[in-house]
């Protein structure tokens, strides 16, 4: 049997009674991520938030960390097994995940060839960011789709969150913006010469999310959001010490020492907004008159253009 | 202090250890749902699962059934407090959610009211429908807003939902859908006799969602889907038995024996879709040709009109 657990949002408390019953009685148990060696790579960034403390001897049992070779699949190798898997065909194995076992396209790969080879697999929820994000007011029913933010480069600038940000704006939905993170990234001289040394790891702030978005409307000019629009920064969610600031655009470029600490993520204010989230979100606000009339003008309308007849 | 406790989507079990803290060292501690009673009530239907399993004794405590008027507030009494706040602003409150905290508007608004009388809030994340979705091999970030769907009647019909899943199709994304649930209902017979005797809850069916929403196609007949959209039907997600049923509208309508008991939940899929989502929903499929057809057919399109330049 391959079980997959989530541990939650932010240290080892998080997982669920039923995940540490199972990490307990399991034969092999392999962690995919943890803060000290945060294995985050680029594929299944989107989805995965990233524990802020985690002390895997709270479990009581060692714990494998897995690299990418166990968890992965190789595309151009077809029926490839894996070490987890060829554990899980006789016994036991846990895999225990940041945040919820769905949340990275990684998982449901895994769960594909694990069926394939007959293995059967258990799957344990628990909060992601993708329900996390609810502590900062805004209802989840009204978010359009996720979108992430790449760290823009001199020569590199992926712009293609805009047009799903325009789509979710259109129809007056919430955008949640899940933020770029590099590991183990290597200088090129460290590279060039072979030396396994790598740079500090580097999260995107909600201060660099917001120039990288108003960087992309001015030269794109299509009014999908401006320097006024509202917005909430996250830090930390489902933490101990999560932190929310709300304002606009302009203003959450400044607001990362108010925030503190990764990891960050951001939303992006759909104009079908609902008077409960104005209210719960105006705690956080930089500026509470400011954070007042913007939504007085632009929010809080319940019919949007794509839906005349609403 | 009030903390505010997600129990997550299926039994006792999927507490969080620092959930299941709390609620040994809490003073009080108020359970808002469970099976055998079943609190849940219109207003904040949406958002919340129900627990299919549960033993309070499990948690080795008194637990106090919380009843609505200990939770919500009456929106015509202003500053108005509560129970739970009036313990809460001297002891160590604990109200346990099923599923998360923030999937109910409720508790934004309790948050909030602790907010305006200075009592601290700590909410513990837990898994909810909103992410325990991602089970069936759909990408939440593929998901637009979630919309409810409510038993119609013979004089009341809603079909404001018609709208939100147009909107959603339009970008390609997918629509999850929550289903009705009455409970508490009285007969015109004892109402009027002044009998406190309530009829067995119901639930809605994957089936009944279905033949509502082609009900509603047929009399509006605009095309946002019809017998041929592809979904998915969920019961009892994130439980030891939870169980997916996929295939097209028409064939969902008739799949109620194959999902077994409630609580169902449906996702109707968008056509922006993935070859990995389309490969691990294809399992569940009650016909797998017919799945693979209109698949190669209308689905897996990374553009959507909304965004030609995508």
């Amino acid at each position: 049997m391959l079980y997959l657990v989530g541990l939650g949002l932010s240290d080892e408390t998080d997982i669920t009674v039923k995940g540490l019953d199972i990490v307990k009685k399991a034969s092999r148990v392999y962690l995919e991520a943890y803060t000290s060696i945060l294995l985050v790579d680029q594929s299944t960034l989107v989805m995965r938030p990233v524990l802020t403390q985690f002390d895997e001897s709270y479990y009581g049992r060692s714990i494998i960390v897995a690299d990418r070779e166990m968890v992965e699949f190789d595309s151009n190798l077809e029926s490839e097994s894996n070490e987890l898997l060829r554990y899980a065909a006789t016994e036991d194995v846990a895999l225990l995940v940041v945040g919820d076992p769905f949340g990275a396209t990684t998982h449901a790969d895994l769960v594909l060839r694990a069926r394939q080879l007959g293995i059967p697999v258990t799957t344990v929820p628990n909060a992601s960011i993708m329900n996390g994000i609810g502590a900062c007011g805004l209802q989840l029913y009204n978010f359009g789709q996720t979108v992430s933010m790449v760290f823009f480069t001199d020569n590199w600038r992926p712009a293609s969150f805009y047009d799903r940000v325009r789509e979710n704006r259109q129809i007056g939905l919430h955008t949640l913006l899940l933020l770029d993170i590099k590991v183990k990234e290597q200088t090129i001289e460290n590279m060039m010469r072979g030396n396994k040394v790598f740079e500090p790891p580097r999260y995107m702030t909600v201060g660099q999310c917001a120039r990288q978005m108003l960087e992309i409307e001015e030269e794109k000019a299509e009014g999908v959001y401006g320097p006024d629009s509202l917005a909430i920064g996250a830090a930390r969610v489902g933490g101990r010490n999560e932190k929310f600031v709300a304002g606009t655009l302009k203003e959450l470029c400044d607001a990362d020492d108010a925030l503190g600490p990764p990891l960050h993520s951001m939303v992006l204010l759909g104009r079908r907004a609902h008077e409960l989230e104005r209210d719960f979100a105006r705690d956080f606000a930089i500026d509470k008159e400011s954070w007042d009339s913007i939504w007085a003008r632009d929010y809080g309308k319940q019919d949007a253009p794509a839906a005349p007849e609403a």
